[in-house]
């Protein structure tokens, strides 16, 4: 795409209030605007991002066995009241219609999902059952800080897994961690996110997160130098060894929660009494587990833990382009390289705008795409190469790039 | 995909309160559900149907020049206020944060589109511009009675375009009606769909609207039998001839809309203020134009237009799945076919499951999808071929089957 058909553009400044470096650099570099407090438009470079997380996401629940499903965010207060979180979850949007019906706006599913499932899963021939979605959840968050990592209204994927036993259960939630693991590795993020213990809450004795190690995250886990699980810090004083390896020698660690996982059993389905028969047609209660994955604060978290004083580093597998195309007074070569490139299939933003060197330059190191090229009178036919990760600048063929992205 | 594993069951019955043809046949083929009033959940079946929707229209709308975004559903108060809607729209859903801080949950995005536009949109070199999204509506709807036609959150895709001149608006309108009918054709509906004169509001002579005849359709259009251009009811007593060829006889039908075009001209970009510096350095407003299409009522008016007493009859370009495929007790054979087809790279659905050969018959009816294969012991090694939009069978042998459908 041309920079000059662009509809955003790189901005000098930020609204006052904004604190945290994910929202300062993305809107910055026109990926995300602030409409207030915890709620974000995003651009088209954002979108991007997104649809790109969104595809490995979808693709990974798939290969799990989530069928894809949408889930109303207006949901009745019924429905909330039966697992008794209508006065209890203090987040909770409230809205109340011309007829003083009233109704949460879902910042979860368990409500909905639990009562669709009992429609359609009537017997353990039906189970095991997995549906996901892509659906935006919104959470009353009266300080919403930390940009995109904590908004109002989120992205979000949610998966909901049904069981007939604990041991069905508990195999279909090793698979989940496995593709939660492709997920975080495939966005380029897995080196740096680890597999948690955290509180379980009422329900289970833990859960799990994925904590990515960001310097400005607001939680604090503790690492296995050994095997690389880590704990949170909620959960340290009880567990004071690695709950995988048994070692002790743990290293603190601020992270940013990326995708959490429970095992629910039975808190839903009890309420809801959704039960099946067993082969022996005993009546059984169902088990549930939930997996969830907030796309915009994945985001975020990529921007917090990748970027430098000049910009974003995207990871190649989420870059909105993967290569950024500067001409620097030499528009017609460089229209020859933006088609040659364009023709083989390379997603390439070229910077085609009468702006000065400085500003071309200064823009493609704050979108951060992976891989610069510079057309100018001094790179005659050739091109001028430059990793977004790296220092070196290199002279390359049109070819032998073409060659290296293989 | 197995029907086995699927997450949904046919239904024989649906919730009393249901009325119109196109929910109650989605609910019992179990494409949708409904949560309440005018709320419904997108099962599998029916998010992919609303996956290949939006595919077909994000292709035409980027064809366009038109680049994707995604705005909050939740919405400042004053950006209603500055547009003198926040009181005046009965549709609108307000919400209350616990410091009592109002919001609208967005109907439509004019009041969150111009604002942001005017970010980015300074001088006339950045017109025209044009932005899009496939976003969640909210409207409080108190009779709600039209199935997924007339919902209260429902998926629409808007665009909106910013302009410079009037002559810019018009060209870029005509191109974005071609759109339209690209649309409304892929889908499959193109030949009763029609362009329509309606009521353009306060702000201009007409909008345009797509009507597609269905035998229930809430609108009466009055159609051309000359140039196929169509006048809604609400302005036939000023516009007794066809607007486009003049003719004088026209053709009374029922119909829904399922798109809506307006020249918003400098309606919003007044009452915010945007305007940008022409050429001679002078102040211009800027003019605009929105193009609607709601996603789930455009699944809803093609079942209501495509079906029969036995159920759906989907076009090919939108169906979940091309073909179904039926193991009438000959299962080894039926996996052989279906590794076969989905090998070919062929969408199929597999009725696996261990049910009467009438319910199978009846579910494939029902459900609809374009090509039904039976696989029996009377078929050996061919097939039983019927289209679903005739009552004609063959034996075909499968490749023979593959070659048709090249």
């Amino acid at each position: 795409m041309r920079q000059s058909e662009l509809f955003t553009k790189t901005l000098k400044s930020v609204p006052k209030d904004e604190e945290s470096i994910n929202a300062k650099l993305l809107i910055r570099a026109g990926y995300i605007d602030k409409l207030m407090s915890g709620v974000y438009t995003l651009l088209p470079l954002g979108q991007k991002v997104i649809k790109k997380i969104e595809d490995i996401i979808r693709e990974e629940m798939v290969a799990l066995g989530g069928q894809e499903i949408y889930m109303p965010a207006l949901q009745p207060k019924e429905n909330w009241e039966t697992t008794d979180r209508w006065d209890s979850l203090d987040i909770l949007f409230k809205v109340t219609d011309a007829s003083k019906r009233q109704f949460a706006l879902g910042p979860t599913h368990e409500e909905i999902v639990v009562p669709l499932a009992q429609k359609f899963i009537n017997s353990y021939r039906d189970l095991p059952k997995a549906v996901f979605q892509f659906q935006n959840k919104f959470r009353m968050e009266l300080r919403a800080k930390s940009g995109i990592l904590r908004a109002r209204e989120f992205l979000m994927k949610d998966l909901y897994s049904f069981h007939l036993s604990e041991d069905d259960l508990d195999k279909f939630y090793e698979r989940a961690v496995s593709a939660y693991k492709n997920i975080f590795n495939r966005v380029g993020i897995g080196d740096i996110t680890h597999f948690t213990y955290a509180s379980g809450g009422t329900f289970s004795k833990y859960s799990h997160e994925f904590q990515t190690i960001t310097p400005d995250g607001e939680d604090t886990i503790y690492i296995c130098n050994q095997c690389s699980t880590a704990v949170n810090k909620e959960i340290k004083d009880e567990t004071p060894a690695c709950p995988q390896c048994g070692r002790v020698d743990l290293k603190e660690a601020k992270a940013v929660e990326v995708g959490n996982i429970f095992k629910l059993k039975t808190k839903f389905t009890d309420a809801f009494k959704m039960t099946v028969k067993n082969e022996q047609s005993e009546e059984k209660q169902v088990l549930m587990g939930c997996y969830g994955i907030g796309i915009g604060r994945l985001m975020g978290t990529i921007v917090e833990a990748s970027h430098d004083d000049q910009g974003i580093i995207w990871p190649e597998a989420v870059a909105p382009f993967k290569i950024h195309l500067l001409s620097i007074g030499s528009e017609s070569r460089a229209e020859e390289v933006y088609k040659q490139l364009t023709d083989a299939g390379l997603e390439v933003l070229f910077d085609d705008r009468s702006a000065s060197p400085g500003e071309k330059f200064a823009d493609a190191d704050l979108i951060g795409l992976p891989y610069r090229l510079v057309i100018s009178p001094k790179t005659g036919q050739r091109v001028e190469f430059k990793d977004r990760k790296s220092d070196n600048v290199e002279i390359l063929e049109v070819e032998e790039f073409l060659e290296r992205l293989k």
